[in-house]
């Protein structure tokens, strides 16, 4: 009789053969186009875990499949929530792709398809883990739920219905949530805290139509102008939002935070090649990754007003808009933030334009608890599948759903992500690599063994 | 025998039947798909001038033709050169025309048709009145030369060429341009002054793509927020321009014009409702005329960067962009003021982002004498034909080759405008008032006498 780890060690290539299976599937959930794919997908997963082991059921819902699977034979044991998405983004640019990026290809140690880091591999690696369970021991450690949502990339609305009218169902002791990467190659990272948002579009409107700027121009405020003037005083000149009362509910940065991040491997210098700019720049007093990680921002998303095409027209434009989003950061609330940001734009606009603006709207910041024995268990799995100890991070984006689960099911969560920062995610030639698909399988099976002491 | 005045009032009904004629061709110049429309244009223009008597010549370009007549039968006598331009803007958008752009409709006294008063309609005055000249007198006051091209829609880059090398078969004692309008309805307007031009786009550059704003945003400038701090600083907190050195050449208004056109038939609340705005504004101490016709002027025409389509997208944009333009007045220099602006940006842009400029380019402004024997012989002409004494206005707009012919001609020029300011020019719509053309031919047939006694 095997060993769970000795079932996977000897299973390896059945497993990406399986992922490669379901990466054959098109299950992109924005466009209709599609739906039969992602319906394909969801039914494939459903077979898939009940091959397993688990109870399985199918959720129809207003757009894609929900895929609830469940074992639930271990008495008096915690119970493991495991989240991940069956669908992923579209593929364009097409002709930017080396291989078909439905078609799994397998080269430089990686798998090359959509979907393959964000996030099928990912979700899949704790399914293998508990296969191997179940094919040796018979049993698993702890008792495991999945929740496999067909729409994270369109904003998971399904799901976050879901949650608020399944909380029995959906009960658990820790949420387990394999979406994100690792710090980089070879660096595991557990991330405790996301960015939440808030964004809003600004339209300034002034006359009733383009006007020539030759004939009008000089008479009558020009919208692009003015908005322009807006935008600029949304920072001062430390780099710091000028939003009333933005920093106000902000949790500073703790000393061991500033000091764990200062001692990870990452250099100002590679970052600033890698982003491709003169010069890097930001609220004042803070290293690249606390602003990225632990400081709200707010920045223009898009903006536009008149004549955009080639050449020139020379005209006053009747308007200009701006997309707008803030990130927020612990304890910031997205409500609080975005009526001062209302307020702020209207108190900013002169008298001389007409001010539309959509409502403010987001999703609040996540700071789960950075110790803890669920913590502990984690990075003891990670320690164990990947040969190094992990390293505590936050994150700049915002994963809403996360903390829809941790406020409706009460559960502390662990986000640990198996990709790598340059796995191409919403990009041509997306890729998992493939010795890292291996030690994530591994380090949730160690994952489940030691919840289920803990 | 009857007298010029006499064979324009009885052949009124045929002139306008001509002029219908001339706007059934669809003479675009800015589309090649109707080049040949264009060219059918000059050659029913060459015929119909040699039909009045003038010698015709039609000077192929690089694009569209040229067309010249002459009529130097005058001997001692000034000879005037008179500029008009056949080709017309697109007809688009369609749907929003109440009948054909190019099937002329006679309603409420009115030809509606493209090109009706821009500018078919006012430079057949000229020819219609010279034809009543030649038909009963059987010659004319003074001489005349036609220059009629078909580029003033798109620059007028071949007639600019041709001036240039034909100064002496263009040469003249006045130039008369009607391509303008009344000032209003019944208060014709003889145009002493225009503003020029001079027109960039300025682009800010940051990172090498458009990266996730919660992944990166707070730890890279904003190349969209950088453009709007840009804009935001182009004009000081009176509405006053800072380009350095901008109003150091700037003519001031004399005493008698802001006097004139204080006394102006033009309410300020009108011009607001007019053009919808819930306020006027511009610089600090003009009138509304004033900044329109006096006052040089910064106009973004248009801004664009990052995501522009519906909803959001939460990104970083890569680049943000603006086209800007500036009216300068007298004695304002085109180039001293490009570079003046192009340093201006390059001093306000951060060391964050890069810069990319196109080279400033335009065209000087142009301040004719306002008094003189031509003035007198064109505002009686006027007084004659119209019943009533022309105002004395300057225009907001460019009419670059009008600048063109002064230079290379030294040539001193009358704009004499028929049309009324809600012809819709460049609009759907476009029309001429029947009568106002009538009084135009007379106030032409005026004109020539006039000139011939001068």
């Amino acid at each position: 009789m095997k060993t769970p780890v000795e079932y996977i060690n000897s299973n390896g290539e059945r497993f990406v053969q399986e992922l490669a299976d379901m990466l054959r599937i098109e299950s992109v959930s924005t466009d209709p186009a599609y739906r039969d794919e992602v319906a394909r997908c969801a039914g494939y997963i459903h077979r898939h875990l009940e091959k397993v082991g688990f109870k399985v059921q199918t959720f129809e819902t207003k757009r894609h499949p929900i895929v609830y699977a469940e074992w639930l034979g271990a008495k008096g044991r915690p119970t493991a929530l495991i989240y991940g998405h069956y669908d992923v983004q579209p593929p364009d640019p097409l002709e930017l792709w080396r291989t078909g990026p439905f078609e799994p290809t397998m080269a430089d140690g990686n798998i090359y398809a959509r979907g393959a880091s964000d996030d099928k591999g990912q979700f899949l690696a704790h399914v293998k883990a508990a296969e191997a369970y179940l094919k040796t021991a018979g049993q698993l450690p702890v008792n495991v739920k999945f929740i496999l949502e067909g729409e994270e990339e369109v904003g998971s609305g399904s799901l976050a219905q879901f949650i608020k009218s399944h909380t029995d169902l959906l009960r658990a002791d820790v949420l387990i949530v394999s979406d994100s990467s690792q710090f980089e190659a070879g660096i595991p990272a557990i991330t405790y805290a996301l960015r939440g948002i808030v964004a809003a579009e600004v339209v300034v409107r002034g006359p009733n139509q383009d006007l020539h700027s030759g004939g009008f121009g000089g008479s009558v405020a020009n919208p692009a102008n003015v908005l322009a003037k807006i935008i600029s005083q949304f920072h001062d000149e430390h780099g710091r939002v000028t939003v009333p009362g933005f920093y106000d509910d902000v949790l500073p940065l703790a000393e061991w935070e500033r000091e764990a991040w200062s001692a990870l491997p990452f250099d100002e210098e590679e970052y600033r090649q890698f982003l491709g700019v003169k010069e890097l720049y930001g609220e004042e007093g803070f290293s690249s990754l606390e602003r990225r990680w632990a400081r709200p921002t707010l920045d223009v998303n898009g903006i536009y007003g008149g004549y955009m095409g080639e050449g020139s027209k020379t005209i006053v434009p009747s308007s200009a808009g701006a997309k707008i989003s803030m990130r927020l950061v612990p304890n910031q609330d997205p409500e609080r933030i975005g009526r001062s940001f209302e307020e702020h734009v209207r108190a900013l606009c002169p008298s001389t334009v007409e001010l539309m603006m959509t409502k403010a709207h987001g999703s609040p910041p996540l700071l789960l608890p950075s110790e803890g024995p669920t913590m502990d268990a984690a990075a003891e799995a990670y320690r164990k599948g990947f040969g190094v100890k992990p390293v505590l991070i936050r994150q700049g984006g915002s994963i809403p759903i996360v903390t829809t689960f941790v406020e409706h099911l009460k559960v502390p969560a662990i986000l640990m992500g198996f990709g790598r920062p340059d796995d191409n995610l919403h990009s041509p030639n997306e890729k998992l690599n493939l010795e890292d698909f291996h030690k994530a399988i591994l380090a949730s099976a160690y994952l489940l063994e030691g919840l289920g002491g803990a």
